[in-house]
């Protein structure tokens, strides 16, 4: 299956052709654009866990079809056989990443799916597996092209939009989350500027962001992370649009680490600031952002570039890999199912009802 | 003169010895410490050029010093050609970077000393040159231990402070500017903690602010420029103390890229956002920030980290090498007279007639 949301000329993140599964290597971006074969379960297991693929939407889609990958050769078994080799290859692609919660999730909905599907034979239970993967893949598709539809409006002609990290197509098998609007507005011949924080330590928006927005022939600028406040207080800045690794019940927001500096600037210049992510990102069961655990990287990252050292040995480093933004800094919250704004707390339980109905 | 104003491992920014000047180069810092004996006027021209040696009042006394390097070959002139030489020389040097305000400065008062002393002889006058070199220095030097007493009580014992750039010991030639109040309380032996910015784009906080103090003994920990408002979140944050490069009539602070993220950040969580600086960066000409013209560099600095490139490329950069933080999120402004708060204008206003008056 070739999903190409995008008239770029960056190849799609993520590629299911003639049983085998393509992947672009991510961690090579921008300088070399390659895509690989993941030709052994071993190869989409290092691929997650290096970083080749990633952001959550892309790293579920590429789960679901590397356990396709793994059981092309178990065609063979019996149909028991077949399932039990599943759970095993299933355990072992899950453990890629630990946090990941879309890697589990489309782990766990491939291996009901085999449970449940009527077939006999092993090959036909592969069969229904591959046609998983790709309704997982066309879902996620499907779901960065109606947030991109949700928050289109946000994109005035002639305004400046500002987004931080790298919750673009190269995190999705789609047009991404925070970059969605920004798409179809693209699509829609309409003039606007993008800024994109290059968002240190790891750079995803200098390497990804910067990088799939130009290929796709968007105005794009790369400015430090640094900078934004100055671009804001010359008033090229309308609206800020960043995505989110989890909302909480109150509408608090984690997000790569910098979010919460860009959501506090935009605050004292009366910038809109909205996030974009699927409604399946909405945690209601975390009441707030204080639940939130940040994760805490290791120093090489703010020490170092690519092996490269920025900084005086043994120096002390603290590194955040994320952080909360309180829903009061939140102008709105744009979803598959619709914009959520204040009172979040309310306006979100709402929408996740929909969805569930849905 | 060997004027090493800490208990610091790291050596003197500039030194005269010998009838030498030796200059520590900061382009190589932190991963090489080298000291260079800069024995010709084109090495310390090229020295300030190249950014070995920085910051506004080092670059003045590096000229000054400088201009002795140039005039020391000139001693076997008449009183008359050795005047013209030195004019000459002064030109030359003066062309090294053409925005530093200091560097003007100590090449004229330079240029009026030897023109005004009673000297016979070029040797009488190059000796003079020299005294009126080693006074600029111990100015700077003294200066900088004045800034840090009128500053140490805004150090709280158990305290977390955060600064952005370097405006440190290696900007000076004594203990710096914004770190002058930390080095002192260091030196009381008062606990507390650091956080450095790294300030891109050119890591002046990577590679000096955390290098110098680490050298020093203090407790400084190295974070990304997007890590400071969850630092202030997490309560780690109780003061910020920044250089400037110009304060406006007004209080309004310029100061390197990032700052004005900073003080935003800072007013949002309550925490006191001070400027540090010695009264002759008050330019009273100047009414407010909008007059001052911030300098846009060159793409590279953005596009690439530590001589690597790390965005795509062809891809637009802005890089705003300064901002302008208004006086309204400025708590206070450290000098060698005293702290000035709200109202600036009045209060600077008086501050410079007393300075005028010393």
């Amino acid at each position: 299956m070739a999903l190409q949301p995008l008239n770029s000329s960056l190849p799609p993140t993520i590629e299911w052709r003639d049983d085998t599964l393509y992947l672009l290597d991510q961690t090579r971006l921008p300088q070399v654009c390659v895509v690989e074969a993941a030709d052994s379960v071993e190869a989409v297991w290092r691929a997650i866990h290096e970083l080749r693929v990633r952001g959550a939407p892309a790293i579920g889609v590429a789960a679901a079809y590397g356990l396709c990958v793994a059981m092309q050769h178990e065609r063979q078994a019996s149909r028991e056989a077949f399932l039990a080799r599943l759970e095993h290859h299933a355990a072992y692609l899950d453990s890629a990443r630990p946090t990941a919660v879309n890697l589990r999730w489309a782990l766990e909905r491939m291996r009901a799916h085999a449970r449940g599907v009527a077939a006999q034979t092993s090959t036909e239970v592969y069969d229904a597996l591959v046609a998983e993967a790709m309704r997982i893949h066309r879902e996620d598709v499907e779901l960065c092209a109606r947030i991109g539809e949700q928050g289109r409006a946000l994109i005035a002609p002639g305004s400046g939009v500002l987004t931080h990290c790298n919750a673009g197509a190269l995190a999705t098998t789609g047009i991404g989350t925070a970059t969605a609007p920004l798409y179809c507005a693209h699509r829609d011949g309409e003039s606007f500027r993008v800024y994109a924080d290059e968002t240190r330590p790891l750079l995803q928006g200098a390497r990804l962001t910067a990088y799939e927005l130009q290929q796709a022939g968007l105005n794009v600028t790369l400015i430090t992370d640094s900078m934004a406040p100055t671009l804001m207080a010359q008033g090229l800045i309308d609206l800020v649009i960043v995505g989110t690794d989890r909302v909480a019940a109150n509408g608090d927001v984690a997000n790569k680490i910098g979010t919460l500096g860009v959501a506090i600037a935009a605050k004292h210049f009366g910038i809109p600031f909205y996030v974009a992510c699927p409604s399946s990102t909405l945690d209601l069961r975390t009441a707030c952002g204080v639940d939130i655990v940040i994760e805490e990287r290791g120093a090489d990252e703010v020490a170092q570039l690519a092996g490269r050292r920025i900084a005086p040995e043994g120096i002390q480093v603290r590194n955040p890999a994320f952080d909360v933004t309180p829903h009061a800094l939140v102008t709105g919250i744009v979803t598959e199912l619709g914009i959520v704004r204040a009172p979040f707390e309310a306006n979100l339980a709402a929408l996740f009802a929909k969805g569930e109905g849905a």
